[in-house]
């Protein structure tokens, strides 16, 4: 007996040369949490399968990864625009989270996890404070997630055994759905010793972390300035490197950087929307990739990036890497999806369990609508992927072999109630009171 | 008695200073092609009109204005990804529209205008072929267009007869909606006494031209190497700028060359996502402005851009200004919304009867929804219009006062029969014959 039959779908295949195909006429059977069977339609027998999905007409793609974010941050969207990176932080970012309660965090969690799921994303890494509420929105949710919870230098070394407290707490927790890592903010604003302390916690613990690095060349400037070693060389000497980690961003690394990171066992999350927004530049996709670091896509917090898609990233992405090398045949279509579902199993680690729809996989999967007309005629449904496909697109997903979106309806989560209880909290949040903000960032 | 109540909407508006406001509960009541009323909800009588539309959670937009096209290329999308530009044009482009017949034109411009209508584009200026058919396709649609036929030096003088006919076949029909124009296609295709020729027909005939100019830095060295001035001067030199004119792209003007359009009554159309694919740069927009020329955003053909999608351009012409000027304060949200209206309906030369919602301008208008989570909080619903709408929010779509799409479904368009057509067509149109192409890319 199946727990879940797909019927009759399309579904995007890689070859072993990480080519895509697209299957058609395909069932695809789970069982409890993973896909146990993918066949030619006919032959599975529907009335062995608990619940029956009509696939006619729908491509199965890998559910999205996003390699990095914060979530509840959508509670701020709209909320600061046009104004500088320091000014972003200071004048508004900092002093806006200042009034964030846990309660705040839950249901803007909830929020950002409903649009996450509707766009198609099943999997986040996410970074933020009052990460118990995240933990807690992620099992209502039915979303998988690598949590960290973000802790500054200013805050002292109580916070890091506070931080290893939640991680005891949730590692594991939600069906195995979560996993749990440390959250230095980045280390322009823990220093190294702070660094060396959480990598020792880090491994204590047996866990990964999570952190910001060399997002601006004022970042990297300030670095070798005050300490004499870029970001990624304070993290390898503060031995945060050793331990898995997941570096957001890391647009500024030298040519140095890159061949050390290529040396430890590390991902980098890419989220070109804040980039492109905050005029920050891009980050060396390809020099990444070919010193064989791993990338994944990211969407960073909505403040930044304004919405929780990762096809747009996708797809900026794409357009960005094409832009910045002054050449239409650079990250050709099937190399871009490559990025987008293997490059994020590998940045989660998970690449032995996601990444793509294959039996033994965990059953994280998207149905995605072809009917559109900004996708037809469907010559190339890859190529419509990238830069055809809307999130509006997403029909159905499933995730650990449970279904949260079905036929655009979501199944876990009720959309009112975030809203009503968002609406509620607005006005508090958003006002900002003099001289308090969660830290500052360096002018 | 009103033919049409548009009842209890917001409605984005613009301030003397361009700075946007979204009132709220607002009527628009329209008679025949033109906003007669714009009131508080409660003064209208719903009995008055003849048909009422409740815009109750929806923002109303003036109709999204597509400056440059080639519309029926949609037939192609997806058929031509990652190539260079002279292998995109030799070897896809030029030989697969050597396949096409009027009818295939015919079936490609209402599956173009469909997806259009569909994301809120209500008027489109169309450089393409066969262009009897497309302006039969604008008056089944129900779109606002301007329309010029594509010609090359190549096939000779007699050309710009059958174009001169076309125009005048066509001018001021569909009710007024359908202004027609010459179009060749660059100087670099063309040459300087083409442009001359070209220059004076239009003239005769009243008319303006429509052409492509400086895509791409090779194409500014050949005019420099073969003619000795930059295209943009070509086009001065040969009288094409006195008359009006919408200047495809144009991404390698010089500073000279700026300064010169800006005495000539012209507009650029700007589509970034082709740029930003084929790895072109970007036009320097901002500097436009600033010299006081007007600049609305296109699509470009759907094989280079994928899409016919006016709010994706807008959004990827804001990301890329930003990042181009490495500055966050960089165009700011109401100077992109300024763009998009006022900027594309001076392209037009429409800027007295369009781009604004305001009692005496033609009703060309588009509802759309703000209840997506990815809108949600509406902190700032301009934000969210530049950065987080989709064109599937789209609602209901209005132009010259008839409603072309209600509830997101087309009025005036059967999608299936055009599925169908196209689908016939496709194995055809997708072959291409050695030798055979409508002209050559200089390499």
């Amino acid at each position: 007996m199946y727990d879940l039959l797909i019927r009759e779908c399309d579904v995007l295949l890689f070859n072993e040369n990480r080519r895509t195909t697209v299957g058609t006429n395909i069932d695809i059977l789970v069982q409890g949490k993973r896909i146990t069977a993918i066949e030619p339609t006919g032959r599975a027998r529907s009335e062995n399968a608990v619940e029956v999905i009509n696939g006619r007409g729908l491509l199965a793609i890998p559910g999205l990864i996003n390699t990095h974010a914060h979530v509840p941050m959508v509670l701020f969207r709209g909320l600061v625009e046009d104004v500088e990176i320091s000014a972003w932080f200071n004048d508004y970012i900092w002093p806006l989270e200042s009034n964030l309660t846990p309660e705040d965090v839950y249901w803007g969690s909830l929020l950002g996890m409903a649009e996450m799921i509707e766009a198609g994303v099943t999997h986040v890494a996410d970074h933020y404070f009052f990460m118990d509420q995240v933990a807690m929105a992620v099992e209502t949710s039915g979303m998988r997630a690598n949590l960290a919870w973000a802790t500054f230098a200013h805050e002292g070394l109580g916070k890091l055994d506070e931080s290893g407290a939640f991680i005891q707490r949730w590692n594991g927790k939600a069906d195995g759905r979560i996993t749990t890592w440390l959250g230095p903010h980045a280390p322009y604003t823990t220093g190294p010793e702070y660094l060396a302390a959480a990598a020792v916690r880090a491994s204590d613990l047996g866990v990964g972390i999570h952190t910001h690095v060399s997002e601006t060349a004022e970042q990297l400037q300030l670095s070798l300035d005050q300490h004499g070693v870029t970001p990624v060389q304070m993290l390898v000497e503060t031995g945060v490197m050793d331990l898995p980690t997941i570096l957001g961003h890391c647009l500024y690394a030298t040519e140095d950087d890159i061949r050390l990171l290529a040396g430890f066992s590390t991902g980098i999350a890419h989220a070109p929307k804040t980039y492109l927004k905050l005029g920050m530049g891009t980050a060396p996709v390809l020099q990444f990739r070919e010193a064989g670091i791993p990338v994944g896509l990211a969407t960073d917090g909505a403040v930044s990036s304004n919405t929780l898609d990762i096809l747009e990233q996708l797809r900026l992405m794409v357009l960005a890497q094409k832009n910045l090398a002054h050449d239409s045949t650079t990250m050709p279509v099937d190399e871009a999806l490559d990025i987008a579902f293997h490059g994020g199993a590998q940045v989660m680690r998970m690449e032995d369990e996601l990444g793509d729809i294959a039996v033994g996989k965990l059953a994280d999967l998207v149905l995605l609508r072809q009917d559109g007309l900004q996708t037809f005629p469907r010559i190339d449904p890859a190529a419509n992927l990238v830069y055809a496909t809307r999130s509006s697109d997403v029909h159905t997903v499933i995730c650990d072999g449970k279904v949260l979106l079905l036929d655009g309806e979501l199944q876990t989560i009720d959309k009112d109630e975030i809203k009503r209880e968002v609406r509620r909290r607005l006005k508090r949040l958003s006002q900002r009171a003099p001289g308090k903000r969660i830290a500052t960032y360096p002018a």
